[in-house]
């Protein structure tokens, strides 16, 4: 199909088409002659999962540009893992020292649930430095419930490795990765809330009520 | 305490902080002189927190500021819920018409799991948009096993509701309820690649390999 069609399909512009060619995230087409290039479903796929990595999903044009790079590497030598690393909001990890308290507070959690994960590995660092945040900010109560958390998210992660292993080849399973990481992790944050706004729907709204009454307990 | 006492009390830069005060995130000090103002540990803490929704938070500048204004409403007539509606990644809803099939999906899920979150509310209508997008993606897999995340999904709700429920007064609440939201998405994403990284640990990295041995099952 043509640039047009392609566009048609998708539901994406097609300057936005040209911008992500410019950009590198969307393969050429094949030339069909000097100003026209023929694309297929693989484009409109491609152009599905940028728009789903860029919105429900929140990452940036430069981590997608990773991510496809290494979906499309035949030779296949990434570690898909590392892709999606530290989710939507992750930034550089702070500065800050983190507390040698919460390095231990985290390990013992891994040795509880019988997680192997490495402490020098990236996510070790990620949760020290989530845990250590919350602490900082006086949100020692939710630190406090860790082993509830880890365990909600173990059974995640367990979950997620069964839908993995049931992708057949090796690319598709790639891709499973990264969708279900990125969209996944947007996907529990909306579970989450649609659970607790369930929850507090029974009982009168505990937060719009204004004045003294407010401070019981 | 003066603005540079106050940069070097929150880690956070002068000409950052006068952005900030600009901007409306940080409430202005009490002025001693025509150029100079007095600021407070209530400070140091409001400062911690927008650096910590900024940064593992991953919101904008522009959420942060309606959070905080909210916040700082003394009629307390906003619904905390409200301002953490959606999550990081989350801009406005695709104006794609939801599939009436996934609508019915996730009522039914709701009544499966007893939860009383109205089908108009946005909650609702943001997990019927992720789904589609993951069907849309061809990973219909994740999807299938949606009760289970959404078992996991609720009684990480449940544990938010009794660390909330343990703060004595209105304000302290709306803040966790903030804080426990935005930072807890990131946490509980952070834990699920950490349990994820243990499991897969044990075995030869799946991914690694290259060529056709990877396309067994």
């Amino acid at each position: 199909m043509r640039i047009a069609e392609l566009s048609r399909a998708s539901g994406v512009s097609t300057a936005t088409i040209k911008y992500y060619l410019r950009e590198g995230l969307l393969p050429s087409g094949l030339l069909t002659s000097s100003n026209q290039a023929h694309y297929t479903e693989d484009h409109v796929h491609r152009l599905r999962l940028i728009r789903a990595l860029l919105d429900p999903g929140g990452l940036t044009i430069s981590r997608i540009r990773s991510i496809v790079t290494a979906l499309d590497d035949p030779d296949r030598t990434f570690d898909p893992e590392e892709l999606t690393a530290g989710g939507p909001g992750a930034g550089p990890l702070a500065p800050l020292a983190a507390d040698p308290r919460t390095i231990a507070t985290v390990r013992s959690l891994t040795e509880r649930q019988g997680w192997k994960a490495p402490v020098d590995g990236p996510e070790f660092a990620r949760v020290v430095e989530l845990l250590d945040v919350l602490c900082e900010l006086g949100q020692e109560r939710f630190v406090a419930r860790l082993d509830d958390y880890a365990e909600a998210a173990g059974r995640i992660a367990a979950v997620d490795e069964e839908v993995l292993r049931s992708c057949e080849d090796a690319p598709g399973r790639a891709e499973g990765l990264v969708v279900g990481t990125v969209l996944g992790d947007s996907l529990l944050s909306a579970l989450r809330r649609l659970a607790r706004t369930g929850r507090s729907a029974a009982p009168a709204p505990p937060f719009v009520v204004s004045g003294a009454g407010e401070t019981r307990s």
